[in-house]
């Protein structure tokens, strides 16, 4: 059985209610696509969206930076943040221009973050950011030292508040609309990869790992 | 001469300053090559981000949406708020998994909207939205009549507070990391948009124009 969260007001999908998504499993998958999240803090009565990549262990969302980064400084005093995570799926092309729309998945979760203290945990969640964006590269790369572990910042947010929003499919058109001669539709869109671009500092040249060769990825 | 905006304390790059980008004309570049921002605003004390579309004009950006949304209602009273659009250009694979990056670009603005009450300007915004997204729409579509754009509610904000952020290049490792045997370089990204999708209620079938078949975008 899939775990249903009740939304809370707060996290309560509004407007369309039909798109509100509740169940953790959803929510999770949506969070694996992905790796590039907004995250919203308040500052002097100020609200900053900041993009940064993520890792998701279990229940709990990770987010690294420098130990000197004014959001990290910020968030591990466990103020309230919201992390926001959008999957852009497609262009909707109505009829009309008011019935456009776009297809896509989102994710949003409301909480507060802790400074993640544990030696082992931080590692365990490094690792985990590392393979959430690009499985095969931890074992491949070298691996943080001590002094660079101490120069980054790690925190944690459990996923106990949180919503999602989903709209897949066509156009829904007005009925008096749909014997305009404009033609209607979907455009999907895709995050791709590229060829990779080998640093110019490879000496000797080496081959792209298959790893990377075969990365397909949404953001 | 391109016009330079001095950071204040709060748009102020900290965090890898040499990536602080305060001239308007790259920060007009970026925002016209995307078109999902993300948005900040405070409700009860609680920082919320909600994706949505965006055009600009000027020196203004403009969003829009239902007047039921809970975003729209909170935006309209003059609140602090955040846009913040970000564009992902590639994965940057170090040596070391410290030195791991994104190439990107992004824009923070800060500032208060405005509700848009004069007809002609909201058409107008909501023209400039729609060729924003997928220039050629508008005229080939159904335009919104009396009761659409009463559905419709339209904010302006002026891009006066400001900053971008910009990662470009190779990675940069460690000197003693180069000799190491893993590969490195960027895996570029790209939204990608694939082939369109008829709506199956065209009846009869219809050409895909042209200004959608050439659709290239980031967003």
């Amino acid at each position: 059985m899939p775990e249903t969260q009740m939304p809370t007001p707060r996290t309560r999908v509004i407007r369309e209610p039909h798109r509100g998504v509740y169940d953790r499993e959803t929510v999770h998958r949506i969070l694996d696509e992905g790796f590039l999240c907004h995250i919203g803090f308040i500052v002097d009565g100020q609200p900053f969206v900041i993009p940064t990549s993520y890792g998701r262990k279990d229940a709990n969302l990770y987010i690294h930076g420098s130990s000197a980064s004014r959001m990290l400084r910020n968030l591990k005093d466990s103020v309230p943040m919201c992390v926001t995570v959008t999957l852009l799926d497609g262009l909707v092309l109505a009829r009309s221009v008011f019935n456009h729309s776009m297809n896509y998945r989102s994710v949003v979760i409301l909480g507060k973050a802790t400074l993640v203290e544990d030696p082992r945990e931080k590692l365990e969640a490094l690792h985990t950011l590392s393979e959430h964006i690009l499985p095969g590269r931890w074992n491949d790369a070298r691996q943080p030292n001590e002094r660079e572990l101490k120069q980054t910042s790690v925190l944690r947010l459990p996923i106990e508040e949180f919503s999602a929003k989903v709209r897949t499919g066509p156009p829904i058109d007005d009925e008096e609309d749909y014997s305009l001669p404009t033609w209607a539709g979907v455009v999907p869109l895709e995050l791709k990869a590229g060829e990779p671009i080998d640093d110019s500092k490879l000496d000797p040249p080496r081959e792209v790992p298959v790893y990377i060769r075969d990365y397909t990825r949404h953001a």
